[in-house]
């Protein structure tokens, strides 16, 4: 299952890539691209028109400033999308977290933390597991294999 | 399929009643309960541990001020969770919208907007859409009925 | 000369109006449409990409919350484009004031005050008159009435 | 008296080390752990919920981001929870601080500055000393103590 | 036991009133008083030094604006202060709650979220329930009983 | 066509090369001055009232902080005023930012991005275009080199 | 002793009659005058040039939004600025509050609170009082009177 | 004449010094301490009461974080009281602003900007040169002067 990883700019490659790893780990396609709502926004609008008959799932759009990239796919396809605001600018994210999650009704974005890259990736798999059983078992034996690492770092070592 | 609508107190019901409407409309089975990541943390905590296989395929959760319902669901299951920040305080949403998005590496939250109940409904439907494609269909037809209404509301009708 | 006044929503008729005010007060022929980079993404492209072919000298947009759209046009247009970010979300017109104006390299948005429509005409018509000593002309004696008409208002008179 | 210490991660062992040595110098057995409020939640729930028949007398409670620990613990206790947000993302902590601030009535937590674990050490001392003579001279003693030091740091030496 | 609820200003009354009804229905005693940092410092540097032998547990102190009443009580005191941010000014309560709980290392402040006088009240009730196993039990039947109303509260009846 | 690039300090000169450097590719001539609304407010007023006899076409003005540089000279001349809101001040340039946009009714300035001197360059650059074909060709093919390239920097090279 | 009382529109009158109510009650001489840093800059660099020799021994200016007309005046003159962020705009008088107290060094304007009219006279009072011992007798009583009246205003009488 | 340059810590010595060196070139006499309004209350609360009896013609108070030292000081004399907020705390001097700039009715502080130690002091010189000609023709001298140096950093000499 092919998942569009979204990047205004080949400088938030570092930011994104913990979102490829996730998708990778958990068995799914990232197809990473670099394209901008701003710059390209054309290729954008194309991309997500086609997507849903180009065999993609759902996006995941890096993007910093005023960080149209993730409301630009969202606008033209109905499949979902994740938006990570990046850091950066003098106003250190504030700008990227307003500018994606404020979206106006009819076309939302789903929000992650700023510089979240890896939580987008895990929210598409939760999505995906929703109907698929084995992905959904794969989160939850993750899920408690995180809880257990949590476990054992104990200061004093009496959890 | 059975999607749970959870907010912190019964004063969130007319905020939240964007998101039934949606997803009645739809054809999902809202599941509405007045939960308290703070006030009742036994009940949020079984009622997410038992979600999946209750057979729930998403939630969402609306809360204000220090905002924790969505974060604590999320912590108890691998199901999707979107989150609300819900205006109100003298923060105006601030503090929700900061409580709800900035979760950790591991445990996403899928925020949108402030006071933003309907597009979290838009959201949940745009996954299960992924592999169901009569909702797709439906989203895909409910889009380019927005897209059509709103070209219409021209002031000069020149559109 | 024509000058594009878009705005998201209907709603922001209203607060779009002053714009309205002074280009028509300045000569110029308001060309108002409601459009929206997010519910018709496609309507906006395709107006930004003929706009200079199709006689229009600049855009005004206004929008609110993530106000995507006078980044929407930018991005499809290398005509002047004025963003008016707009009040009425629990943000209070900040989160509309960073997605305007904090555009990236290579595409500007000459941002105005939250709510400040009537500027942003202005602004337009202080492009125009660079070239243009009739209109350079009548925004001085705009300036100068403006000026006089402040001094008057002296709460005792001696000024 | 046994005082839980409760990070989020062990990253945040540092910024918690002055709450630790507080409670040390004062004679107080501090319970330093590593927990979870979305990694770990029913550990976090299970130590709040027995927390009293346990032995301990307050919780302090350090963490960032969405930073729900320590209202996860005060959700599950009604023993005295101190909150101290803790910076290092790219909000600086105005997150952690509107996450563990706004608490809804009913379930207190009490938050102290920003990176702030010493004080809340100190706050944990000054409850136990309501009714504890000697750690109320104690505490009027290293208050006395800071004072005269205080003083003596004057440039010139004139105070 | 006699507590101290200290308010900046008569208009604080309303606000501050939810403490003094907690602290009543917990059978302590609150001591009401209108002081000001800035307008009666020698009478809020008196009552503070004097309290431990005057019977005082504890002190409750709203302020907004400036907010200095909090921190100035626990300068001269090392009884537990709690201080409760007023909104009320054009900053919401943004200057109040930085002002009180940014409280340099050494001189601690409790806070409460902004307008949260209730809150202000449990914790103190919270801090003397530590060693009042009396007090601890209404503490926690009182959190039972809050669960359980808002278990009641279910839109659908269906909790 | 004479464009002044005014900053309030010398130190500004590097955050502002970006403007002059656009403004030099476009064929256009920067008058580079540093001159500052607290500092040398004559010189601000008589240079901007000068402006349109003097051949200057527009100006650029940088400032932080108070940032008031550029409404001085937009308050003295009818010639488009772009700011660019400097960071560096602890307030990372929200200070600036306001100083610039939040003008009063009847004296625009067109603000760009925080640091976002290109664009302010570019700004002046669409605003000559409208009447000058030329420019609009060369502005119309620097926006296809910029998709162009961007399309390139593909970290697949799938574009 | 003459004391200018700057506001930038008819508007702000009300806002800036505590200022004036102060000046007269301590026998000063208000000069209130309606000027605009943006829409009457040569009134205001007249004004305060010629300030000093003009009897004028302090200058209190109110402003909102960009509020650029304590920095003018104070760019003009050595005499003391005081500036008053107003409220009003949607972003409550931060705007104003960054564009007056973040003066560049060597141009000081002291910032009195948002809406803080009174006291910005209150201190011009207190500059005039270092050298006038009348003026300080004054200002001593009027202090010992306002402690007074905050103690009597007890909720219960027991102060 | 003797100005107190107060400050809450000696690690604040270095922001201070600008303020120390500007009296000092002034031929004024800064008499420098560290003292704290939250750990040495009672010595502030001394100086600032004798201050006029001392010979203290004004206060400048230099805080970060909850920065009560302006207002303690303003609290106990009616002399005036600069203040100066510091950053140097994760909310990057925001915490101090507020608590510095927000007094309440009755008891002003002449803010500055954060860090703005130098023009604190500058504004001292202004008041005491309301009746000191000497002293004002020395800061009209400076500030000829500074306007000068300020016209000669042209960067391509053509002012």
């Amino acid at each position: 299952m092919r998942v569009g990883v979204l990047m205004g700019s080949p400088r938030d490659a570092e930011a994104m890539q913990p979102a490829i790893d996730v998708l990778e780990r958990c068995g799914l396609e990232p197809d990473v691209r670099v394209l901008s709502a701003h710059r390209t926004p054309d290729q954008v609008a194309d991309l997500a028109r086609a997507a849903r008959g180009d065999g993609y799932v759902a996006f995941i759009c890096g993007a910093g400033m005023a960080a149209a990239l993730p409301g630009a796919v969202a606008a033209n396809t109905t499949l979902p999308v994740v938006g990570v605001p990046l850091s950066g600018s003098p106003l250190s994210g504030t700008d990227a977290l307003y500018s994606i999650v404020q979206m106006p009704r009819g076309v939302p974005v789903a929000t992650v933390a700023i510089d979240g890259a890896a939580n987008a990736a895990l929210l598409v798999v939760q999505m995906l597991a929703i109907t698929d059983s084995e992905l959904a078992e794969g989160l939850d034996g993750e899920r408690q294999e995180m809880s257990r690492r949590a476990s054992e770092h104990q200061p004093r070592g009496d959890s």
